[in-house]
């Protein structure tokens, strides 16, 4: 079988993080050459010598995540925390794709798929620093998803939550009762999603099917956001 | 190749119109198996009867339209207009989903796709009748979502525009300068959607792919509506 | 003191059930005339002659209620229930604004405040005619904002959850322990909204004060929707 | 008479910038004692000292505004261009909002108005680093409305655009006929908002009007997000 991602070169960031190890395996399995980028992002030339080192690239994978900050309450999260979560998460978005954009549209082609959050479009308590970055990744993703649509490129976030993540849910967390029965009290499909689940959409907008798809952020947390 | 429906039995309504040639294209050359209906689902029972006809089914593609009804300003919208149009794409799709959930809620599992409009999402003029029977099937599909879910039965909706159909852009229409310049002032993509792009995310929707979708309303209208 | 609605004429339609009293009574303390019908609108003519009878109106509410059909499983939902959702809060609304819209074009000046629902935007389970009825409600605002805002015509949405109302939470459900608890977990804010709280957004939609708002279906539910 | 903000002590931010000069005279004539605070908020105490030199204060009214960057292209958004739009308008939102938070909290009362933008709702090409920070804020404002809201202190943003600014449409711009026709195909109500019509909808946010509104991004836009 050829693969969905046939022919595809794809740079993973944060390879080794939240859903690269998934993505990794799963883009490859679809057929996908993928190169993966385990260089820490906040450093500001990281971004432009990913891209440098990975060479031509149809599909970038904006995998950008900062330790949870579940449980912090406003009084606790101080400027460097806050601070934080943007140099993570917002600041190396918009140099992987400065980075990445021009021989894209050189090519005339090009995807960016972006793992984000549904928590800016829904609110969470005890998450604003958080919430706040993933709020800047919608902006920036609605903008720049408008700004590259006449090169043929797409760029894209799932605007995710619930999924089964060591990052976010271990699973000390996810086998607590309190967290099950809070789990299904609030999303309607009653279960965390499996990372595959997740990547299954990853696949689809990385891949040509999905050339309509402009600046959107799709919700992906079992009915918790529609 | 197996396909990505492989072993699936989708039946898809309104087979002739709107999205239903692509959709009976693409999801056989998926490996599904299609029941296409061609009757008039306006008929109380039709729906019903759709369903006992077709058997057991995996997949239920709602593709309900009523003729374009653009360019009506409000004072000329009797009242047989305005209900056609509920008639038509709204009173058939509870009729389909309550035909078929029972057979899907036996089997715990099954899919439900419904190719609604973005026209709810962003008004448009001279259009509410049509986008006000719209909007009632995504206050229908978030809700039923929700019902269905814990039945492992995931309810869809593809809310579209700008797609290149007979039906809604004819021909003489899209070809004409004036709605060629309209159109690229308004769709960040700058052209109209292929069929087949629509139809992929039908695919992804009625495939395994999308399990943890429940309830939502997808825009699908090249960066019309993000 | 003049009020923020002095020398308005308001028809308030269905004046006894849903938002009907507290609207009454507050419209009027802001100096608003008003003209309460109680008509059956699900009546063909009922709407124009409601309109006919109040003369000159610089603000139509369109308070139009169902009794709640919360609790209703899909398989319970017969035809005659589904439609009688569309009857008696979808045509009449058609009705009443195609009524009024002629006077108010001709004075390039008008308002139109529709008291409508949360429901179509998250989905709430066994309440699918319900959500889809106010969900037709979302999408003729929104079109219908969009054509008569050139004359000066604003017609807006309340889209409201959890308002202490005798038609959706009787007494008896909300001081049952089991309600608050569902409510408290759920609504960001703790408590149902007090109807006079409600009444406040509406005298915002129909005051001079909103002149800029065009098509929305504001929020109007404690945090629950956002 | 009393003005619906009689008795309420308004801290207002960057008061002679944006929407501070309207803010300051209506809020003031609304009857509210308006504190304007005219320091840079960019350095990291300003915030806190802004807060403790106005006292008790029952409203905060964020107003942060970098100066436009529309029509800059992505690759010529460096990094210090970027980070900027984060540090005028998104570190000094939280700066504030935990300076003040914990006066109101031991009320139990207290109202945060944000101006903010439409941007981060639907996308602007060539915009991307401040539709960005603004989706930042739309992000922080969901989850802070719904941890602050049990203490009844309620948070909410203006999501707006089209406001007759000399910041962001300064005459020579909002007079220009290219500028005018392209307004006009955009925004239903087809013209700009004027300043005071903005600043209405804030007083209804400031005023005990709106004490069910949680962490809400109102559309003030004229209908180009509904």
């Amino acid at each position: 079988m050829a693969g969905r991602l046939a022919g595809k070169r794809v740079l993973v960031t944060q390879a080794d993080d939240y859903m690269g190890p998934p993505t990794l395996e799963i883009f490859r399995a679809e057929g996908a050459e993928v190169i993966a980028d385990r260089s820490d992002l906040t450093a500001p030339e990281a971004a432009q010598n990913a891209v440098d080192e990975a060479g031509p690239i149809d599909v970038l994978v904006a995998n950008l995540a900062a330790y949870n900050q579940a449980g912090r309450k406003l009084d606790t999260v101080d400027d460097a925390t806050f601070a934080e979560m943007f140099e993570v998460m917002v600041y190396p978005l918009h140099r992987l794709v400065r980075a990445v954009a021009p021989q894209m549209t050189e090519r005339q082609a090009g995807k960016i798929v972006v793992y984000g959050s549904a928590s800016p479009l829904r609110g969470i308590p005890f998450l604003a620093a958080y919430s706040s970055a993933r709020g800047a990744q919608v902006g920036y993703v609605r903008s720049m998803g408008t700004e590259l649509a006449p090169h043929n490129i797409q760029i894209n976030l799932i605007a995710q939550n619930w999924v089964e993540s060591d990052t976010y849910f271990p699973p000390a967390v996810r086998e607590h009762p309190k967290f099950i029965a809070r789990m299904q009290a609030q999303v309607p499909a009653g279960r965390l999603a499996k990372p595959e689940e997740d990547v299954a959409l990853a696949v689809f907008l990385a891949s040509d099917e999905s050339d309509y798809f402009v600046g959107q952020c799709i919700p992906f947390s079992g009915g918790w956001v529609q």
